[in-house]
């Protein structure tokens, strides 16, 4: 639904998904909403190549780091929405992935809406997707798991506390974004409530993009092989799934590697 | 990853995610497969919009009822896909929403690999990103819940056991698929495992369509408002989510219901 609460000269801003990296997986409501905006506010981590589409028309405004610092607050992104919707831009909000999918979306919301600007959710194709289809997989497999969950390795506490026994048992599958950094804490945590230390792990970095890795491990050998890969770029951490093919995804990584 | 295991005549199934019904969601990257294919073999379900521009080009087959009864059996479509693939064809296998999620992908794409035929996916919106973004929310929130599960309603087995108690506490939220029929044995479930009965639940069908509903209920009035509701239409059920205007939500759909 269109969210509009009030007429008059106020902007709009559609909160926009901007898939995992590959332009390709833009939506064409993804791309009529860059055509309509004439101001793009965007986070880090999202692809040159859909930052050149969302150019065409638009300015573009980086609210991921510099400006009022090493990184934007949360405030001041929602201030500028706001100052700038007022003034009667037309805004896309571009996030990475699915907006809804860990991505601070509602302060914003509740800042637009507050101040009575109408807005919409463009939904995305979240990393997961992306990261799962290229290790040839499900999420969720008839027999093995009729559920499947989307867990953040932080949360504003730090690491962040989960349902580690559930997660723990036999058969379970989980996508853990930012869960580099917390990987020998989610080990850790894990092996504790009695999880099989040989549990398939696989980490997809840059998902969809030309240089997307896959790093397929297991919880015991997670943080060691996750040190020698020196990741650097977003990756997204399955826990439960190995790729399909997993010899060709380990002798992709080690050759790359040798 | 393309995963390409022998060259020669044989032909290439890609597996695409139709979305979740509405035409703009379709990725670029689906549009391009609809343009290399020769034949679109598809499920139930998939939008007549989608199936259009799938059609432009190729040869549409529904595998979603009708055929060699009043359903297809999961055997008889993986045996299509490789006859086909095996004559030289191109084809998409057209799923709703994320092939991913469940999408009943792994029995296909195990029968094209054993074929020798090569294939990728192609990952779509699924239902329940839609479905969040129609009725304004997250599915993730900061201070509220750092993971987010999508079940099924039904498995191999019937209604599906999921971890009922974890599910059961304060700020746990779910993407349910398939919950219509199991909605009576879901809430039994939760609330005996302590659920407050007060917990939000909100059914969105036909999520990004121009006949979408929403419904906005409590654990406790589940089974009594989705039987007043009598929808008949692809359902995805959030626990521990209410629309972010409840009252206009529950107004749309008492009006359309007076």
């Amino acid at each position: 639904m269109q969210h509009s609460y009030k007429t008059g000269d106020a902007g709009h801003v559609d909160f926009v998904g901007a898939g995992p990296g590959d332009p390709e997986l833009l939506t064409l409501k993804a791309l009529a909403a860059f055509e309509q905006a004439d101001l793009v506010l965007h986070d880090r981590l999202i692809s040159d190549e859909v930052l050149a589409l969302a150019a065409q028309q638009a300015k573009l405004v980086d609210v991921g780091k510099a400006g009022f610092g090493p990184s934007w607050k949360q405030s001041d992104i929602d201030a500028l929405l706001v100052d700038y919707a007022l003034k009667g831009h037309r805004i896309v909000r571009l996030k990475s992935g699915d907006p809804t999918v860990f991505g601070r979306l509602d302060e914003e919301i509740e800042a637009v809406q507050a101040a009575g600007i109408s807005w919409q959710i463009v939904p995305g194709i979240t990393a997961a997707s992306a990261a799962v289809a290229g290790i040839g997989q499900s999420l969720t497999r008839r027999g093995r798991n009729s559920s499947v969950r989307f867990l953040t390795g932080h949360d504003m506490k730090g690491f962040a506390d989960h349902d580690w026994n559930a997660l723990a048992r036999a058969g379970s599958v989980a996508a853990i974004y930012m869960g580099k950094k917390s990987a020998r804490f989610i080990q850790g945590r894990l092996i504790m409530h009695g999880a099989d230390r040989a549990t398939p792990v696989t980490l997809v970095e840059n998902a969809s993009r030309p240089n997307q890795r896959i790093l397929a491990t297991t919880l015991d050998q997670l943080p060691t092989d996750l040190a020698t890969a020196e990741m650097d770029g977003p990756a997204l951490t399955f826990y439960g799934l190995a790729p399909r093919d997993a010899a060709q995804a380990v002798t992709e990584f080690n050759k790359e590697h040798a």
